[in-house]
């Protein structure tokens, strides 16, 4: 199935912030790397979430309304909630479990498995702005890329998908 | 419209066990047959919903978890919830009102036309092991794929959605 | 950036109707139109309430379901809810605020932004239909197509996204 792929290129927008979502996406981008694609991920809005570094978010040169919105949302990947029935984390520990029992790994290990594959993920720059993270508090080498520039790797990718 | 459309391809992920997001996907792949195109739909996480069989639910084989899930997951098609104002069920029985004084068929009947007009409906494998779905408690005709399956169907694309 | 991207064409089938993501749509269709490619926003079910028209919206012709519908909906684009963290507005005000204190315009900006650039708004016939609303309630200068027309616009363009 590798052969021919070596240039073609997955574009994702992870738009989502929900524990699923982010799941599926890096689920397709590790069987993407695996084919021999280039693949792309754009993190905008809530996307930002899966990129932010538990150990580095500062409450340092932000204003009272970014104080805030930093302190009410999920601090890294692992503790997003799920897109349907989180039901105060049962429905979450129950899909946990479950995978456990069949040996899938955990958001965080897709992630890691996907950095070291090589996927390249990007960090919108309006929506950091706009929500108040600074690209410091970002997991080590994520770029971060304006709108124009997503659109133009969009342009030159085989597949474009909005997460 | 027909012309030079046989040759093309819609490819849609199905990832929202949403009623409105599956009615959606459901009238895209019928009116895409209409003009010709080849379509498939790769359903994941929650859009297997649209997949299960109520006839040949079973609970042998499942742990625990896999058994208080099926049991409080949705059983079939129209038995899916809505997105936005679900409300006890109560938005869903108005727009399944407003569909019907318009003659609209329901999420059952665009399945059964899609079917029917040879819309290709896989079953991701990694979902169905995550949620402790067995291959046997799906509609019949169904194949079960993995995620590079997938995404080559995806690369041989002309349009690809994640819905 | 600008050069080759006059022949080039972004299509988004505008789904949601949840003010984040009708934001995300708006930026990327005005940066789109900015690079020179031609875009197509196709509207429907919950993103048809970006395209209402607060001063239309009328009763006439609604049977009882419909009036019900119309009148628990969003009337205008600015009105729409957030999709996660809501919390009855307090979420959403939230946002507005750090987008003011970062300058960043509103969706009704970028609506206004987007359809002064000629990118193209069509409302979805059938969602019409379903949905109760008359053309006439819609902002002016909007088209209404078929699902096969939005497919045939998808198949000619070079990004197709669900959002």
């Amino acid at each position: 199935m590798e052969n021919n792929n070596n240039n073609k290129h997955l574009n994702i927008l992870l738009f989502s912030g929900d524990y699923d979502k982010c799941l599926a996406a890096l689920i397709l981008v590790n069987g993407a790397r695996q084919m021999g694609l280039t693949v792309t991920v754009f993190c905008a809005f809530w996307g930002l979430f899966l990129l932010r570094d538990v150990d580095k978010i500062s409450m340092e040169d932000k204003n009272i309304y970014e104080k805030m919105f930093s302190s009410i949302t999920p601090s890294e990947a692992e503790k997003l909630p799920l897109s349907k029935m989180n039901l105060a984390g049962i429905g979450k520990n129950m899909l946990l479990t479950m995978m456990d029992e069949n040996d899938t790994p955990h958001l965080q290990d897709f992630l890691q498995g996907a950095r070291n594959k090589g996927v390249r993920f990007c960090a919108c720059k309006l929506s950091l702005e706009i929500m108040g993270f600074k690209s410091e508090e970002l997991l080590e080498g994520i770029e971060v890329i304006d709108v124009q520039a997503y659109l133009q790797d969009a342009l030159n990718s085989n597949i474009q998908l909005f997460i």
